[in-house]
């Protein structure tokens, strides 16, 4: 006789949202990810619907882990020199997004047509260009700002091109982006 | 008696995709779009399906017609000088995208969740970024495209958040994106 899995609450809850997250990753786009989710967790969809009211909040919960689990993947060791806390973060960043990359491509341009989902992809490019900004300056300038979150986006921009066709070297593309930032936001920040 | 205009086919198709991003540009994401676009021509709803089969394909119609404009603002002389080509290409991406901001980002967005839309977003800043590589090489080498796409998503993330606040001056916005190119494109040239 099987026996249902008790969970508390918010462990049914993380539970769900980590299988999402998992079917995602391996299967992104996907029109059967709820049936997926509540076949691997051993419960009901009403269940399912009792912890996310609709399949948007659902995409909503896996989309705030899928950003959780980036920034944590571009921690980078505060002891360490700021170049290589650069290199740390650019290495852990397209590493991040080599493991999955048609997720992230479809995660991310699914966001644009979702308000909530767009708001979580703008929080995290946000917290990652102020990280940036705060190993730089104490009080950032808004052109520095500017140039932080413009980087993250080449950033973002070339390495998705990259993983298309890998027309040059992993080491290459993740020197051209250091050079970027080490020639560009140095000179803006002996500007403002 | 009101005369209804006798267009040619042609004619009329470029009319309406005219009258649908005149809106757009107006009043970005309208659910009343299509009505405006027919009252406007005075055309009845059954005659703009028989140009476009779906409200989808209008919509592509239209977002074409804007790269179209969009490509045309950043056209540069091939007579300046490399540093004049850029400028003049930075001033007129930012002054096209300035005077129709909310628009640039609903349809950039809305754009991510519609294939054919997004193909035409693709294509557009793909030429962009072959208009800068041509002006550098004959034979571009991959890390190159890559740099130049990289930048072409810096100027654009950069421009939309200025547009939000306006917190630095036009100038040195432009100013901060000419220099990254100037510091950033040479180099990865030098290093291929």
């Amino acid at each position: 006789m099987a026996i249902r899995q008790r969970l508390s609450s918010e462990e049914r809850r993380a539970q769900l949202v980590r299988l999402g997250l998992e079917r995602i990753k391996s299967h992104p786009f996907d029109p059967v990810l709820l049936d997926q989710v509540i076949e691997s967790a051993g419960i009901s969809k009403g269940l399912l619907f009792h912890y996310f009211a609709t399949k948007r909040d659902f995409l909503a919960a896996i989309t705030e882990s899928a950003a959780a689990e980036l920034l944590a993947a571009t921690e980078v060791d505060p002891e360490r020199s700021p170049a290589e806390q650069l290199r740390q973060g650019l290495e852990g960043y397209i590493g991040y997004i080599e493991q999955q990359p048609d997720s992230y491509v479809a995660i991310a341009r699914g966001a644009g047509s979702d308000e909530r989902l767009f708001a979580i992809f703008e929080q995290t490019r946000s917290t990652l260009a102020d990280r940036i900004v705060a190993g730089l300056v104490i009080e950032p300038a808004p052109l520095l700002r500017l140039a932080a979150r413009g980087w993250i986006a080449m950033v973002e921009e070339a390495t998705l091109m990259w993983l298309r066709d890998q027309a040059c070297a992993r080491d290459e593309l993740i020197e051209m982006l250091e050079m970027a930032a080490l020639r560009v936001l140095p000179e803006v920040l002996a500007r403002v």
